[in-house]
This record gives C-alpha cells, structure tokens and sequence, in this order.
C-alpha cells in the first residue's frame, strides 16, 4: 500500500495558521512524523490564494525538503501552480493531481513524460463527476491515451475513481468498487488512489466508515491512498488487509509494523 | 447481519467461575447486556466435563430465558447433549453445531426436521479440516443433500467455512473468500457464519485483524458471526460495512445503530 501523507494541507486549520505565521518548525514536524509512520509520499497542498499559491508551495516544499527524503506529492487543484513548482521538487515525486478537466492534462503530461514523476488522474471531466461507471471508465479511456501519447507507463499513473458520501447513495460503493476492478484488470500495474475520508462526510464516527471502505477497496485493487499515517488505527487496519488478502506471507510486515510502532501503540 | 453473542461460554474464566459458583446474576447481566446491545442469539455454551454438561446447560438456558427474548444458540462439541437440552428452550433458536464428524447430523436433523430451529453447520468432518476449498465444498454438498432429506430449508442453516488462524496461511484468507462466495452462488437464502476471532490467533492487536476480516467476508457472502456484541468497533465497523456493500439505503441503519448506542460511545 501506498501511503500519501495528507496532514501538510493549508485546509487544515493548525496548518493555515503555520503557514500564515511562517511557523517553519511545525511543517517540518507534521513531515517527520508522517515519515516514521510510513508514509511513501508527503503530500503539500497549500489552499492559499491563487496569486500567493506558487511561493507557498515554494516555502513548504524546501520545509518537507529539509525534514525528509520522503517524495512529496505536490497537490493542487491548479495545474499551473503544479508545473511552476515542479522544478523545485528534488526528488522525482507524486503530481497530485490532473483529470479530463481544461487543460490540466496538457500542462502537465509533457513536464513528466520523460522523468519519474507519478501522477494522480482523476475520474472526473468538464462535464463533471459522473453518476455511471460506464462514464467514468470513458474518462479514463481517454487520460490513458493521452498518457500513451506521452509514454507514461501506467505504472507512474494512481487513479482516483472519485469516492463520494455514502450517505447520499443508494447503492453503496458498488459502482466504485466496480469501476476499480475493471481498470485493474485492465491495467494490472497501474495505481489505484483516493482520499480514504471522503466517503463519510455526514455520517457519525466517521473513522469507523473510512476504515471499512479502505478494507473492502483494497480487496477491489485499492493501492493507494491519500491519509492520515499518523491514524494507527488505519494503518494496523491496511497491514491487517495485506495479510488477509495473501500479500503478507506469514504476516510478517503486520508483525513488523507492529513492532515498529506504526499501529496498536499507546497514544 | 445475524449477531450470535459469544460471551456465555464456559471457555472464559469469569464464566467458568460463574458456572462453578452458581452465580446467577452473573450471567443474567451477560443475557440483558448482550440483547442491548443487539444480539439475535445469545449462545450458551457449558465447557464443563461431559456428566455434568446436560445438567449445566440447562440451568444457563433457564437463567438466559429469565433474562431475555432473544432466542438461545446452543453451544456444544456434543451432539447428544444439543439433543438433550433443546426441548428445554422454549423459543426455537440455533443448535450450534453440526458437521460432517461422526453422527451429529443423524442426532439432530431429525429433532430439528419439523421446526424453526437453524443449525450451524461446520465444513469439517471425520477426516479433519481440509486445506483446499475442493474438499471443503465436498463436505458441504454431504451436509446439504443431508439437509434436503429432512426438508430442513437453507435458510435455516449457517455454514460456518472453518476460519483458521492467519499467521499461518502463505495465501491469506483467499481460500476461505472462495468458498463462502460459492457456497452463497448457489444457495442465496443460506447464512454464512464463523467466529470472527479464531483468524487472529497468534497476531498483536489481534481486534484489527478481526475487524478486516469480518468486512472482507461480509463482502463476500458472510451474514451471521459468532462475536463479541459489546464490542463497539466491531459493531460498529459491520454497520458501515453494511451500509458500504449497499445493504443500507442512506445509512438509516448505521445512523439508527449510533444513536442506540450500539457503537461510538464512550467505553
């Protein structure tokens, strides 16, 4: 499993403050620890106005930089902010995110088609986020060729299939879960992604709720994700998934990770 | 989902002491706790010496029916003492269990022919428990030819696949998955059960693994569970489940279950 570290995320309140005080000490530490937890990507996503996004970005990228080894996931809904900041990346990280909206597959499929950068793809277009799987699959038809275009193997691609509230659905997550199998059998080593919280927006014990998707998702070809590692209770929930689903012989990275510390210590 | 609270067993030392103690009250207050808390069986199970079984059974059977409503599973290795005690519970309930091992099934498929009582069946038999799903579904094809001669219906009956301990197993629970997914193809109405802890043996945080499980297998058929009813993130996380697998249309159920209570309060 893929860990993207969301807690550097000017949304966050604690985190706006940090970065409207230039508190440089609290960045770096949310990128510490989410780097002992496991992390595999600290995301940084900086929710500031437009005109400020760059040099936020900017600021916090050389914070993580100066914290950690751990790639970062740049993470913005503006794709020229992603491409301007790419340079500063040292590190050949996560482009979080493009999808078949505007122009955000054109500015940024060329900045990454002969390097390392990842990418997040999301299952949404000018049209909106679609209610069918049969759309969704259309708009990943679509970013897949585009992506051959510019010969990025599907392996450097996390699709995002879009998770919304379950608790406006009337059929759970089948559609979702539905769509992620057949791109995963489509593409065996492509990623698979998604935010783990939004699916309980509105719902009581929200963390009950994200626990249970991310396991029935992972069993589907969930790979990836977009949380909080610093949630033991999530990451002994995802080694517990591996195990069970024949990925973890003898259990040996839930021990580990145990032993580690990563979940079921005191908090 | 079909809640069969495990917590009156002789297997538990305070039950034990209880058992040999005579205290009444003690497992009374197991009765009531576990109907509040949503149990649709409360199972009894003696774990006491084999004279003294029927005799033991039947003083907890009569003190769970002074208790509560809720129809009794009983528990025991020992067909001729299910036999024995079952004219002693006055609301038809679940023999826990049957299998393919020597004569339980001609000791109670015929008491239960003509009732509403539901048997839990164990896919085991006087061979062991077998490693591959081929064998396994053997058995159960015996069990359900056998059912079919005393008109016993599939509804009535709980498979229970054999749940063994995960830290052992270089394939995950994949086999196990594959035999519940068949086993509900062929048969819709049937329940499929297990003791939801057994998969954890031998493993920390042995509650995580557990839960995992239990989502997983509900995805793949298992609508009934031997478990811990006071558990809360175990309720909790089959609630969520239910509403996720789309069993819960906007999450009346899983929203209904918090605001009893059920899960999500304070401990």
């Amino acid at each position: 499993m893929i860990i993207i570290g969301e807690k550097i995320n000017g949304s966050i309140p604690s985190v706006a403050k940090a970065i409207a005080e230039k508190n440089a000490e609290h960045i770096k530490k949310l990128a510490v620890a989410q780097t002992e937890a496991g992390a595999n990507f600290i995301d940084c996503c900086a929710s500031v106005d437009n005109d400020v996004e760059v040099e936020t970005l900017k600021w916090l990228i050389e914070l993580i930089q100066e914290a950690t080894d751990v790639p970062i996931a740049i993470d913005s809904p503006n794709a020229d902010a992603l491409a301007a900041v790419m340079p500063f990346v040292k590190k050949e990280g996560l482009v979080n995110s493009v999808s078949g909206e505007g122009n955000k597959i054109d500015l940024i499929f060329p900045a990454i088609a002969n390097t390392n950068w990842e990418v997040v793809a999301l299952l949404c277009d000018d049209t909106g986020i679609s209610k069918t799987a049969e759309k969704r699959l259309e708009v990943f038809a679509d970013i897949m060729a585009r992506a051959k275009e510019f010969n990025i193997d599907p392996s450097r691609i996390h699709i995002d299939p879009m998770v919304e509230m379950l608790c406006t659905s009337d059929d759970g997550i089948n559609m979702i879960i539905d769509v992620m199998k057949q791109i995963k059998a489509e593409y065996p080593t492509i990623h698979i992604t998604g935010a783990a919280s939004n699916i309980s927006f509105n719902l009581p014990v929200r963390k009950i709720v994200n626990m249970a998707f991310v396991v029935l998702s992972m069993a589907a070809g969930l790979d990836s994700a977009i949380l909080d590692p610093l949630n033991q209770d999530m990451m002994g929930m995802i080694f517990a998934t591996e195990a069970l689903l024949g990925l973890d012989e003898m259990c040996i990275e839930y021990i580990t990770a145990y032993r580690e510390g990563i979940f079921g210590q005191k908090k």
